[in-house]
């Protein structure tokens, strides 16, 4: 048995755990999952190959974050047909902040799976962006283009991405259906609770009244989250209202 | 007929020429031809689409510049296994430098087809690899990643990169055959010829003789090239006698 196989099978019991784990992230099922153990793997494990040369997630980062500044290029491409280049490239920034990442990558969990030497309450932020970067690089090898565009479709852009929010030409769509409810003398509730069912990460779900009708419903992965889609929802229902209101 | 329309329609023509040139370029054949004929529209055209938005091959360009990017990553993650992200980062930047890209889209007389208002001649020499960049970008969302990798192995990688120079370990391998022969007393004769044949670009044939015998022979599209690619494998061939004779 190599010393890379023996690395990746040195831990028999949690292997299952680890596959698993990574099918429900990713939301198909790993072809090789070694490159995917790679991904996880912090400089500070000091992990080596046969040959003594340095093993951990760094390198994938590198073909990860190209990867993802690519599928997000050819969405903004697609979806702004008006924007030119200077903005494509300031939202793009923006979408592969990191802080937008290292949210993405909590969101996750990711940290979960990291195999270091150094306590993981040590790390400082990054380490949830640079896994998350290294987890698009493993899958653009495993499995890919096609599976990355479909990863960060499902679960970056879909969750993540408001070109309005981003533009900062809507900061909260809470705030705005709140205000709305103030001037027009409407009592208004926001019913929250958690809905996880069979999904990998803790969801919420929330449903907004009015006067108490239901006009809107979300679901996300935090309550805060989960208000604003459900207001955002309301705010285009009652548009015309709001509109006219002002 | 829509404005759009007009515009691609306004050389009929020349479409056919176009249509034949491109496919030359790119290997394959286009399914979308107004995806490519945006890919040379300057912005001094100053043409618009229907609704008098600007139509130019910047967005293009910043969707090419990033998918070409990735897979310069990609094969480099593959060509170095050993290299860390630093130096993963730099040999890509090394490799789409803009003078490397305008190097790139010249050898490949991208200008020819260029569409602009003003004169040719006044262009800066980064009208070639902008235009190169635009070009793949078209590629990706003509005929999507696959092409893309295989148009830029093929155009880019294959005659292009070459790690040991690029690291600067190698300047050339013309200098390192001349200095052998010489130190060996040994007659050296570059033969060197047009030889373009069915291709699209002009090649150049060489034949390197030492001591009368053909030891070498290699083609590219310069002759410079052509010479060099040709030093290399006599360089690896005469490695042995080579190092002996230090």
């Amino acid at each position: 048995m190599s010393f890379i196989s023996k690395i990746f099978n040195s831990h028999p019991e949690k292997d299952g755990d680890f596959f698993l784990g990574i099918t429900h992230i990713l939301g198909f099922k790993p072809k090789n999952i070694s490159i995917y153990r790679k991904a996880f793997l912090h400089r500070s494990a000091n992990k080596k190959d046969k040959d003594g040369n340095p093993l951990n997630y760094e390198r994938l980062e590198f073909l990860g974050d190209s990867m993802l500044g690519t599928i997000i290029s050819k969405y903004l491409y697609n979806e702004v047909p008006l924007g030119d280049e200077g903005y494509l490239t300031k939202m793009r920034s923006k979408i592969v902040s990191r802080e937008h990442l290292n949210e993405l990558g909590k969101d996750l969990e990711l940290i979960k799976y990291v195999e270091s030497r150094i306590s993981k309450s040590h790390f400082g932020d990054n380490i949830h962006g640079n896994v998350f970067e290294a987890l698009v690089g493993a899958i653009y090898l495993d499995r890919g283009y096609q599976y990355c565009e479909k990863f960060i479709n499902e679960r970056v852009i879909g969750p993540y991405v408001d070109i309005e929010q981003l533009e900062g030409r809507v900061i909260s769509y809470k705030s705005l259906v709140i205000e709305w409810c103030q001037k027009q003398k409407k009592q208004f509730n926001y019913n929250v609770y958690e809905d996880t069912g069979n999904d990998t990460l803790k969801h919420f779900a929330v449903k907004l009244s009015i006067d108490n009708n239901v006009i809107a419903k979300a679901r996300a992965t935090s309550k805060k989250k989960a208000e604003e889609a459900a207001s955002k929802r309301a705010f285009f229902a009652l548009q015309d209202k709001i509109k006219k209101s002002k």
